[in-house]
């Protein structure tokens, strides 16, 4: 089979603006950024703004593995697959980030013949979304450290600043720094850090706003320190927030893309799944929704993190109402939370299937508890036996889901017809959802961070450290309990404990600290150490990455 | 008078796709970003690869006083003068930074009614070029340092890295920085800066590069570190060019958009005219001779500084031939040039000016120097007295240079038609240029710089101290001395000392160090401290710039 950048490269694109036309979009709607990439404007949302929503759907998955679960290939194979059932649908997904690209994991734009294009575009600049980003939180940070430098008359003690300046890179060796030396006219020497793009909380702000309007309101509302009498110091304190929202004011507006087959998506925002919320932008998903009659989306990593919040935070912000949720896995990932090592995940092992596949029915009955129909999507592998596609069978049925083999990925649209099949059965069976989030928000934040951790992680109980009680003080003083929270947790265990596969049970989490993300309107709490600023392997695939002399490029998977 | 972002945001923008069909751009050849921007792509390079060239005219200046000379201004006047007596212009010019905008100086886009626009978005992300530069810079950095931290296979010095992370923001916090700490993870702890973007080797590579494959080699090229035993370490051993180029496949194709009364402009790359070579790229120049009858293009700063790298570097490298040079200044600047305190400059004062033009009379002969015809534009003010106009009239007379008045800010391309028809004129009686670079490549370093000190800057002779030799032992060892030289020097004066203002005589230039530029292809001399990481103010002008609900920017100026 060809590589995911050679089937990209053959694949023959149509205009954007034909993709766009299709969809009823206005020609002023939509901000060409070469022939095969738009941005959609304010004017198609204020046009479309009382239009009827189509039905909501959102792909998540078991815990992620290295095995691979192919959640986004779902995605965009579903996408195609509905066309050729003769439905109109639109997806919505995030934008990658640049640092992984380099690093190991590669692009993030679906993978063999479900795939969302042009994807070196995608993958490398986009639309200048991420850089827009990363100047926006910069600037900040330039004015907070320029405050301090030029008489302080805020009071704002160095040794309290709350945020990080941020590349789109993985650069460990910013992780952590020790800025302003040399001399008086060099700032005040303070210890700091960098911070990937996508873990800002600007990003998380972007992907909530609702307009521009929301937008420089939240951005005014960052918590950027705490004065030497411990007053907060908010963004737009130091006057920050005008000249951020206008650095912001094209990367607010959703872009649109196709698939390998011509279906629309939206890629709108990318924050970290377990920083942030992990989902793609609130105007993108209006957007998809007011444009198709199916919105198909998806959310970061497993249901315990991207789901969750998906559901938990941004559903409940922007009063969205999923119809149907698809979890996505593999023979081979459940296999693998049944024990057997990577290499051996060839061979059928139905016994270690028997035994991982509690992950799955952990996700898929997580999922119900939020009144939501589930369907079952399996990412067909060649090595999957009958024996093991059985397991799966009988699982689904006594969890009393449908489920459905997919194989986007090897034959496109038409291998996730059956999915789309049954996606589509399920919502017309359910026309009216009755999705409710899993906490209410007048519990106090230990209270919704319990609530997680026992229906969602399946842990007995919290544990808060005195680092997280003396935070939670202070965050209960800024009016914290008001929010939503977003738990920070490794995303390959439902536990807080990596190594912890299948369906772990007999343990507590461990809040070890929290934040208030105040702009983006919830409360990080975090579970373990959460990398923010990844690194680069010994061999980063950036060294194979390259451009021949008629700018096509090579090496990007 | 409207301010300048006023003025912009009443002019009705044609569609870019219309000044590029004016041009005779295929559709094909024009990549929009927005309806107002555009990118033109190698289609077109191919295409009019042997297409006969424009005339070449070349906008510089005295040397800057805080009285402003309006150089861009005159620039973006000049090509909208051009077209009101008939002639077929393009203009070919720098591309602002993101910093600046935020700090003092506001945007650089021409002004009052010689603007290049859309303003707003030419100062702020503009079509991601910036961004881009600063990506391909950064990975650069985070694979070197990953290099070492995975092994050190190539054995680099920590203490020998050459090369410095950049943002695109003043942030003087960033200057003197260490990174790596906190664990063995976090990477190898050393000293290190950020430089802003414009002063990054990428971005003078990116402005010299003819095509892909050259910026390729060039990237590879840079020299990064030296390894423990001394050897130089290239970009291209740690496999980074290919990453770099593909960032840079979009970013090296030039920008179009138009002036406020619709005049071609071509705006591409804009590396800083101290530490770098301070003009706009080889490639933006190149099509703007093919696509128009007269390319009208500028260099950074005073021409001791933008236009002697703009012909002894960029011209000589490119194969490119001015026909004619105007020199930008204004009788408010020569008045300050003569002593007089800016709070003065409106008042008449003759003597001062007459000390003063001292200035004007050695930027003109110095171009002389060049076997270019000049042309003395003086950017009228309505303090302007008559008997100080006359001073610059017998002035120019006695240089035997033509000169015009201008006054294209307050007129637009009616106040420069003057001016046009001067250069038009000159080019006419001047058909051949025999245009000739200051010094040959075939001399030495030294002999490079003291031939630029004493020709150009006027001094007795140059000073080397300890450092600089050592430096210039490495850089020769390595073949610097067959390139030519490029002196990073205060802009404000002819001299290096920033108080010496007129025409300086009587001094020597010391040359402090010397940095291979390896990959641009020239060596660095800095003669004095030139800082590649500004500062913000006490009051940022960012805090002044604002974002309405329906996305339009105010405080932009």
């Amino acid at each position: 089979m060809l590589t995911d950048i050679e089937i990209a490269q053959q694949t023959k694109l149509r205009p954007i603006a034909e993709i766009a036309e299709e969809l009823h979009v206005c020609p002023e709607e939509l901000e060409p950024y070469g022939r095969f990439k738009a941005k959609l404007n304010d004017d198609l949302f204020k046009r479309l703004e009382n239009e009827p929503d189509g039905k909501l759907i959102l792909v998540t998955a078991i815990n992620p593995t290295p095995a691979g679960e192919g959640k986004t290939t779902t995605t965009a194979g579903l996408g195609q697959a509905m066309a050729k059932i003769g439905k109109k649908a639109v997806i919505a997904l995030r934008e990658p980030s640049l640092g992984p690209v380099f690093g190991i994991k590669g692009g993030a734009a679906g993978g063999g013949y479900a795939q969302v294009l042009p994807m070196e575009d995608i993958n490398l600049h986009f639309t200048g979304d991420m850089h827009a980003i990363t100047s926006a939180n910069n600037l900040l940070c330039a004015m907070l450290d320029n405050h301090m430098q030029q008489g302080n008359v805020l009071g704002i003690d160095q040794r309290r600043v709350l945020i990080k300046r941020c590349v789109d890179m993985n650069d460990r060796a910013l992780r952590s720094i020790v800025i302003g030396l040399g001399s008086k006219v060099n700032g005040i020497p303070r210890e700091d850090g960098f911070i990937i793009t996508v873990a800002s909380e600007v990003m998380a702000i972007l992907c909530l706003a609702k307009d521009l309007k929301d937008l420089k309101e939240r951005l005014g509302k960052i918590l950027i320190a705490y004065t030497y009498d411990g007053k907060p110091v908010y963004a737009k304190d130091i006057k920050a927030d005008g000249a951020m929202t206008a650095l912001l004011k094209d990367a607010i507006n959703p872009n649109l893309v196709q698939t390998i087959e011509g279906t629309p998506a939206i890629m709108h925002g990318g924050p970290f799944a377990n920083i942030a919320h992990g989902c793609n932008s609130v105007r993108a998903t209006r957007l998809a929704l007011k444009l198709g009659d199916y919105c198909i989306t998806e959310a970061g990593f497993g249901s315990d993190l991207g789901a969750e919040k998906f559901l938990d935070i941004k559903c409940r912000l922007a009063g969205l109402k999923p119809n149907c949720i698809v979890v996505v896995a593999t023979v081979r990932a459940l296999k693998y939370n049944g024990g057997v090592p990577k290499a051996e995940l060839a061979k059928e092992n139905v016994p270690a299937l028997e035994k991982g596949i509690e992950n799955l029915r952990a996700h898929v009955e997580n999922m119900h508890k939020y009144n939501v129909p589930v369907v079952v999507a399996i990412n067909r592998f060649g090595t999957d036996t009958d024996a093991e596609l059985k397991v799966i069978d009988d699982c689904c049925k006594s969890l009393g889901v449908e489920y459905a083999l997919s194989e986007v990925f090897a034959k496109g649209g038409e291998g996730g017809v059956e999915l789309a099949k049954t996606v589509c059965k399920v919502i017309d069976e359910n026309p009216e959802s009755h999705f409710a989030p899993i906490y209410d928000l007048d519990l106090t934040v230990e209270e919704k961070i319990r609530t997680i951790a026992q229906k969602i992680y399946g842990a007995d109980d919290v544990t808060f450290t005195n680092q997280a009680m003396k935070s939670l003080k202070d965050i209960k003083a800024l009016g914290g309990d008001a929010l939503p929270v977003c738990i920070a947790k490794t995303q390959y265990s439902l536990s807080d404990d990596p190594t912890l596969l299948g369906r772990p049970t007999g343990f507590n989490i461990t809040i070890r600290d929290l934040r208030l993300s105040n702009g983006a309107g919830f409360v990080v709490a975090y579970a373990g150490d959460v990398m923010t600023m990844p690194g680069l392997p010994k061999v980063p695939s950036a060294e194979k990455i390259d451009v021949d002399g008629n700018g096509v490029i090579h090496g990007l998977f």
